[in-house]
């Protein structure tokens, strides 16, 4: 018996909870909603398949495990649409706890690192995080362009608003990426015009 | 516009018909059927967190690369249970071919480098690929543990089965993992024996 790979496990059947979380957006052809364990894979595939638009400094491996553990702390603290009304500072209280519980389920060391891997990811201010947040927040563009609108439609989501909430953000860390899908982000908004 | 991201992209959003492939197992809490989406990252997540696990040879960033693009090829070919009888030649020809148009969506040196990574899991000869499928084969062991004996049961799967089938697979990349569970899979199989 091993009290450390029993912890390692331990954590990994309560990570399955993830699977259960439901997000506003719905995949690719509207069939359902996505739910934030296959959003966590499919915003590491993106990193991956992204890779060369992130600058010289990203660790792109960094960027990967980061995403795979981006959105654990849903399984106590929910997911919030980001063009849903919210309170930040209780959301942040809430996903600070489950941070503090589901990472604490690990050996004390592997908790440690990923912990700090999570804080560097909600902070938004190095390299290797703002690129993962610009990963975390095109996916569900590529979706809703996908889909008719998804969530843009259920939360009543103008053009403007999304350049302000979204566009900003993925901008700072992949702005070619941005850039791209302004084209189909307008043809999106404004289907009558020509050009 | 840029033709390479705009492969990417496609890429990306074809990628999302993962989510809609249907698994064996169910999930740890019985609710409903594992998709092929989710499955791939709590696989990646589980080689994050055994990553002690594995050989010194074992570089688990690539790992955790492969286990993000090794189911990919069942959006056209379709899951295999290990537990159910399939054509074994016939289902390698199936993926082998998805493995070209899918991987082919990508920009030409992506694709190659993403092509030679899944058949270098598939030939499960590499130390990054067998510890890979070490963990590909014993997620859905915690799975089936967590409720109750999922995939096992569907297929009449025995104690003995199981081992040849699954535990010599996972042995041969994560040994002490396989040890590990097997007391618990003993008593799983085994609920009326006292030691």
């Amino acid at each position: 018996m091993s009290p450390r790979l029993d912890r390692q496990l331990d954590f990994l059947v309560e990570a399955d909870k993830l699977k259960s979380i439901l997000r506003a957006s719905t995949l690719a052809d509207d069939s359902r909603r996505e739910n934030s364990g296959e959003h966590s894979w499919h915003v590491a595939l993106s990193a991956l398949v992204l890779a060369d638009q992130a600058g010289p400094e990203v660790r792109i491996d960094r960027v990967i495990r980061m995403l795979l553990i981006h959105d654990l702390v849903e399984i106590d603290a929910g997911d919030t649409p980001i063009h849903d009304t919210h309170d930040t500072a209780a959301q942040d209280a809430a996903e600070a706890e489950a941070a503090d519980r589901l990472f604490g389920l690990l050996p004390d060391d592997m908790a440690a690192d990923l912990r700090a891997l999570w804080d560097e990811f909600e902070a938004a201010q190095s390299p290797d995080a703002i690129f993962a947040k610009s990963i975390d927040r095109v996916q569900p563009v590529l979706l809703n362009l996908a889909n008719g609108g998804g969530s843009w439609r259920q939360f009543n989501v103008t053009e403007q608003q999304l350049e302000t909430r979204v566009g900003q953000k993925v901008a700072r860390g992949a702005p070619a990426v941005w850039a791209h899908l302004q084209g189909h982000i307008q043809r999106h908004f404004n289907p009558d015009d020509r050009d």
